[in-house]
């Protein structure tokens, strides 16, 4: 922490020229790294500086630099689903890391509204951050194409459809294919899925991979869609399934968080987990260790994902040009006791 | 969603200026709201400004205007507890809700280290934002005397001994004496505690609380004090409690999050709650009906106080004198059946 001088109010660039006896003009090319000013002008004016406690407006300074040294993380989703999944949050930190490392501040802002996009595309083009990370993009995302037309250094996680920018992401298929086909493994008969967030590719593409699991034993009755990767989602999920599949004894949540609801909902119940029903989720957050039993599940590395976004963003903000096809990040099938 | 032209470039104030045949100069004028513009340029700017498709540079006007229409949400706590806790999740949503109607940008920030402080601190100089709403400030908190010497409108959620700024907070001291007195009541007889965050004016005050409560049968061996209100602090100080005090009835956790790595504990040692232990909470969090039993806790209206900070920044952004005693909200004791 560098020592801050006590004063009541910040000092001016006019209280620096009067200082050194020199015009304002003077003081600021000083401030802004400008030639032309004589030797015995830019001593007096450093000693002004010191002796005023005068501290350059960074906003003023930025206009010339065309730096603000924030980045913007970006969340669309609903407020209390921002504070709620650990998934997010491990994402936040990741990202947050990369950003500190390289002295960047990183200002995160969720998304949750029309109005809260007029605002956000706002904030955006008013040249307040260098670049943004970007989650949970849906599909034709307003934000996003604000993004695009300003031109801004960004990356993704996830890759919407149409994704002209960065991004990096997983192999959402392929990771909810193995999962599914473990669960099928352990000898289950009528496996059903909770699919979430359908107006997302990961959504999508987790319900894709349990579909291409099962084959031709698909059974579309045995899906069920909600809206939201919530646990309060999971819920309301497992009662629709089990109303019309009681006899259900396997279970794909498409995220950790939707898995422990329906865990709840089938404790309620009265059934086991496993014996009764086997149960896996998808993300390895937070959520799969403190659910009883622990959740099989797929680790997805969060904060390995939020750190790739950041420092794709920083690349790019040092003028280096994105990977067109983004980044893919390997996740793996846990194992614990819920299947 | 304004219709956003189709283009590769942001257009410039030159590019303005050469469309409606005026200097630079006279289009800053009329973007500033200037007076001393002949109608016809101003007409000829206007009709320039929408064909080339210029959006004002908000940081350049912002200079003019000194105002950036964000707030800041700083949160001081480890980068994971601002990711894991409910309570300060809840905060940040009631915040962003009143911030939000006021059409503000909230931008958070969590502060986690030495170097992010200074961070923030230059982040806060450089005028990007018009006013902080603060989070777990410590007991003179670097952030804190930054604030205080920009003279930013800020709101402090808690009341760190000898801050000057606004701020909102609830009765700690009550409100934990008065949730004891109710564990008391239900006849436990070795009474333990688990504290956290003796560096912040609300962990001070909750083992306040709780010795008021026990008067003359307070023993401060039953008291573990851990560094901060999260599970697994939870689970370590019920793993130190228990080793010295394996005959305790009842304990009081500084929070949900905190009384919900006890309760993990307890259940472990194969201890049962409420029969063998009674537990009580404290902030009514999503934990507190997530745990198995649900907690008997403190409600404290987590979004109310953000939303009590947020109204009083705006309030000091439009000029008014924020409340020199701070706003102090109401708090009740929720009986479920931890205890």
């Amino acid at each position: 922490m560098p020592e801050i001088p006590a004063r009541r109010k910040r000092a001016t660039v006019h209280d620096v020229a009067v200082e050194a006896g020199v015009s304002r003009g003077t003081v600021s090319r000083v401030v802004n790294g400008e030639r032309y000013v004589s030797d015995e002008a830019r001593k007096a004016i450093e000693a002004a500086i010191v002796k005023v406690g005068y501290v350059p407006n960074t906003a003023a300074r930025n206009l010339v630099m065309q730096r603000t040294q924030a980045v913007a993380f970006i969340v669309h989703e609903p407020g209390p689903l921002f504070v709620e999944d650990p998934n997010i949050g491990e994402i936040l930190l990741g990202a947050n890391a990369a950003l500190s490392d390289a002295d960047y501040q990183m200002a995160s802002i969720v998304v949750d509204s029309e109005r809260d996009t007029e605002r956000v595309a706002r904030f955006l083009r008013g040249g307040f951050v260098d670049g943004v990370v970007m989650v949970s993009a849906r599909t034709n995302d307003p934000i996003t194409r604000v993004i695009e037309q300003l031109e801004l250094p960004a990356a993704f996680v996830g890759h919407p459809p149409g994704l002209t920018a960065a991004w990096v992401g997983i192999d959402n298929v392929g990771s909810a294919r193995a999962v599914t086909e473990q669960l099928i493994a352990t000898g289950r008969r009528r496996i059903g899925m909770i699919a979430a967030a359908l107006d997302r590719d990961s959504g999508v593409d987790r319900l894709q991979g349990f579909t291409d699991a099962l084959g031709d034993r698909f059974d579309a009755d045995l899906v069920e869609s909600v809206p939201l990767y919530s646990y309060s989602a999971g819920v309301d999920g497992m009662r629709a399934l089990l109303a019309r599949h009681p006899d259900l004894d396997g279970l794909f949540a498409a995220s950790d968080a939707v898995a422990a609801g329906a865990l709840e909902t089938l404790r309620e119940a009265g059934l086991r987990v496993p014996e009764d029903v086997g149960v896996v989720g998808f993300d390895d957050s937070a959520w799969a260790t403190r659910t009883h039993p622990p959740l099989s599940t797929v680790r997805q590395p969060a904060a390995g994902l939020g750190r790739a976004a950041a420092l794709s963003v920083l690349a790019q903000i040092r003028g280096e040009k994105p990977a067109v096809d983004g980044i893919m990040v390997e996740t793996s099938v846990v194992w614990r006791e819920s299947a």
